[in-house]
């Protein structure tokens, strides 16, 4: 129970099922004086948003982020902020089909047992539709991140099913609708990707994650190390099945001799540890890697159950993403900014908050 | 910094200002199938609402609170719970002239020192408006104690400056705009109250709170004491400087054989422990009192100082409570509610659920 | 369950009963560079040990305190530091008699009853044994604070039954086996403590905690502030019934316009607030008071039952002391440094850590 | 800063360095009344032992667990565990070389940044001997897992270096040094192993833990997932740069028509999901992977610096593992065991407590 909050110092807790009223969340621990507006989060939330390109589902949602809670004259106050985002495309009527009956690969079967009844409209809670309000609460991290330390946090798509990408292109990523960095791709991403809708099936794919200019210090040894803490963050994202850091399962091939990355008066030669040593940053580029499922709602006919426990045969209808690994670019980086902020705010504490020009102070306690 | 959550199994989380947009809150560990309506919480919200009677703040709220998320066809889903309260009488001009000053007894100079400004609007933050999000939480606790376990919450006026309840009558307590259970001092109370408005002037309190067939049993030694949690969740009551647990400040003077509750076969002869032994619930009634200190926003001038360190004249005009104690009694019953139930669910997890009917119990995984 | 720690960012973990092999525990997030020797934290444990004066229990334990991780060439290194106590004197067999039958006032019911069995030696993890070890953590907060910051904290008994401390003379605390700032009563605390001794009777005590050179800003509003969590901590002490910030109980009968510390210029006219508003520190001394009732364990006898639900007559014999508020001097000290502690380092990190000379920094990473 | 505990209800807390006086910890949350012995913990600890076989380091350390608390007449009492091993063979005058050099792939340089200084002598507490205790605590769940709910977790190294296992026999895991589930590349392997040592080099791993009867209903949505939880858990390992729950990284290429699990009345049709949907346990088995990587303690020469930022040579001598992934198994297991406890303890409390039997309830208090 209680599982709707993230991070120690830095903490965001959030709310809202996917087809309830509204989305919402409460980022507690931003350091006072942050200047932040409700277009600096919704940049984030527009780049998630559904409907965006051909490639995603066609459920159009504002996804308009409100600020209730502290800020004041577009400055942290240093109090909890709280997010509100109102869900408008809600169309529960295209799920009346399916309450009695348990999708597969979806959280109905878990959710059903865990609760004794569940929320059957569009998956509730276990939408990924929640990860609007990490999208918002990331924002107020990476804003945070940028401002005060210059660290930068982006994701790519790496690998959408059979294609990888072979050259990594950042300035490309933004350019396309696949977030891809290998601009050679393209069409044969296109090409896969209207294959898929035909067959009414969906596909995996695999996210990069990368920060800058982190400092070295940041992790808390031994259980709250810096990658453990990112595995938790990362994992928690909706469809994701395996994390790595660094060159993550390659290492299970490599020698002592080729993975240790070497030193030079001049920094690291090398970085196979993907910028984390003993649960430590090293002042590297912090390298993360995820595996996302593809999402199990499609229309290729399922066997499943119901409520009953009689056989049914199931097929998914309502407005789907073929591949949600697309959509989950900036939830990753979200997830990203949102420990990294954590794990600074336990280092640096929240003073000194962010400058705010004020007065001379005034007397002092005896 | 992130201070905005109570309890770990049961955890409440808020934000809002008294004079921002709204007040809000998630409410996360919530067992499912518990029937719960906005109706349910509104009921102690208006008990604290201001304007309630002449001895209580003329700011008008409609304190109408929403539930966001978590409630699906009338009853709890086990996923976090989102509630939300608009304001709407803010009148925050009322509060122009005193941004650059510290009023004494308030919490502008510490914010003003901790955050490096301050929402100089009502308090921000730290205005008791805050507590409204408490007392909706509060009444989800009390909803689920009552119907799951027959735990019933109680708090009552025991003391109002100079003049002490020396009866208690409880059927007495919500038939007077005082909350007090000594009717023989309702007149005295009013002609006091007459008094103070006369003088522009405050006073303090004391408020006790009964939690009646508690379990024997709740609370963690040695540091998750029940007492020491509700210690934790009762001085945190905004105007909180003393909390007792049964006796309280009286054991000083007591003797062990006067003190020591003795058994029987019957039960406790007494109650002088106030149904806490060692941390942990006897079965007895738990009792705890509070001690709440006179507002500082009173029309008394006092001396102060401003940003710049310059003496200033106070007058704190605004509207205000002549005694907070008095509205602190929907908010006292729900602190001890929200303790009792993360008390509750430490030791009894969340299963069972609130029972839901439901059909048979499908495939179970092999 | 898992209530023995205590704290979030500076965090102490305890285990041990009264006649187990040892008691022992962990702190975690004690920064890097601060030294620190057994002998350190010796000097506490012998004030609070027991046989120190005919006032006290006659038990001897050495209560010889071993640091047996986290400390490298005399200084902390960051990491979990892990300390141990063994026992020496345990005697459990003046016990056996008591094993079927609860102790009024003790906790020998609730943990039968919450546990299904208990440790009936002694107390097992209930007994007021259990503290040596926060006394031990609490002396390394202690020395954190004073050498980082200059923070003194130092507590003393203001009452005994009905002998006040009418002057505070802090310089006299640590001459008399009372810990008593009001030598003119040291002559009355000695024949009234003869007397009990007679009567076989034990008595509560007040003690008040003060801390000072407390930086203005520490606290987490809402929930976590300052005085919230000193509450915890403190309420978590042994026979503990009640806890004051500043002027406490004293506010229900005080006006708004004497109650507010006015400012100045120069700083606060006065500290009725005991340093703590709306839930920060103002920088002035932190004060506290708590009240420990009459231990339990006397020989005037007492009604009480058995497991088997019978009336038995019950006499406490073992060594006991007739006032547990004198021992608990330095607990009180402990548990006010451990809560201030955690909170400085949420409010400034870990970084800079206590400094250590080191050489050039290496190679940044690129 | 307090990064050493693991857990919320059922926590884990740990302390000690490679060469010090002692590995220790704390074990809170285990429910009153479950049969434990020193013995039962040994098991596994000299499963993870070093010097087991000539393909593990021979450093020699007797492992001996000690109990001090929280066990009474050989069950638990539901109060914290200490557990204690004490170090006998630290040898560290084998690293005083080192002591200002930063040994490639090592925490040595992220360690020396974060806290100032470092603790020279074989890794202080960033070496993988600290993961005994993680092992001890981990015995204590196992044990309840399996006596309460017939919980039972095992892991095997299903990859070393370029030889993978390619049929899985559990049967044969515990009767080879390797934890290898195909005894048709022992061989195989061995050979591998010789070559290593004569290269000096060291190679990765990868290592699966399966759990068994783990009812349906464990985990917390959103963020305090089940897999959410287990990668933290498993990513805390030393080495460990990758987790995969079920298929893991496989799903990449996968179609959602072949990955999604189909359900019968009968049960699942498969189990690609690793027994864990939207994060909660399926009750089908829960499967996971990881990737350890090739220790840097080898002899093959590599670039380094020192503190004062100058080039040196290094060469790690010492005894050291080629392959840490042989000994990871138990570790593997005992972290899928905390976690597992730590979710079923928030869902089911700890109560009913592991059944002791007891005479009549006492008098029910009033």
């Amino acid at each position: 129970m209680a599982g709707n909050s993230i991070g120690q110092i830095f903490r965001v807790t959030t709310f809202g099922e996917s087809h309830g009223t509204a989305l919402g969340g409460v980022v507690d621990g931003v350091p006072a004086g942050l200047e932040i507006t409700e277009a600096d989060l919704q940049v984030d939330l527009d780049r998630r948003k559904p409907g965006q390109s051909r490639y995603t589902t066609q459920r159009r949602e504002g996804d308009e982020i409100k600020i209730l809670s502290g800020v004041f004259e577009g400055r942290t106050t240093g109090t909890s902020i709280g997010l509100l985002i109102e869900n408008t495309d809600q169309r529960s009527k295209d799920y009346s089909k399916i309450m009695d009956v348990f999708r597969p690969g979806h959280g109905d079967y878990t959710y059903w047992h865990k609760y004794g009844h569940r929320d059957y409209r569009g998956g509730g809670r276990s939408s990924a539709r929640e990860t609007a309000i990490r999208v918002a609460a990331g924002g107020i991290a990476k804003k945070y991140l940028k401002q005060v330390h210059d660290i930068e946090i982006h994701a790519c798509l790496s690998q959408l099913g059979p294609i990888k990408a072979e050259s990594f292109d950042w300035s490309e990523v933004e350019n396309n609708a696949f977030f891809f960095p290998d601009t050679s791709k393209l069409e044969a991403l296109d090409e896969y990707m209207r294959d898929l809708k035909k067959q009414g099936d969906s596909v995996g794919a695999k996210v990069k994650v990368v920060a800058k200019n982190v400092p070295v210090g940041l992790g808390e040894p031994v259980f709250d190390r810096l990658d453990a803490e990112l595995a938790h963050s990362l994992m928690s994202i909706n469809a994701v099945k395996g994390v790595e850091i660094g060159d993550g399962f390659d290492v299970v091939e490599q020698k002592g001799s080729e993975h240790r990355d070497e030193l030079t008066p001049e920094g690291f030669a090398s970085n196979h540890a993907g910028g984390v040593l003993a649960g430590i940053s090293t002042g590297q580029d912090i390298i993360a890697s995820i595996a996302l499922k593809p999402t199990s709602s499609i229309t290729v006919p399922g066997q499943s159950i119901n409520t009953s426990n009689e056989p049914v045969e199931m097929v998914t209808k309502g407005r789907h993403d073929p591949c949600v690994g697309i959509r989950a670019i900036p939830i990753a980086e979200a997830m990203m900014a949102i420990t990294l902020m954590d794990h600074l705010l336990r280092q640096r504490g929240q003073n000194p908050h962010v400058d705010v020009p004020h007065g001379p102070i005034p007397g002092q306690a005896k």
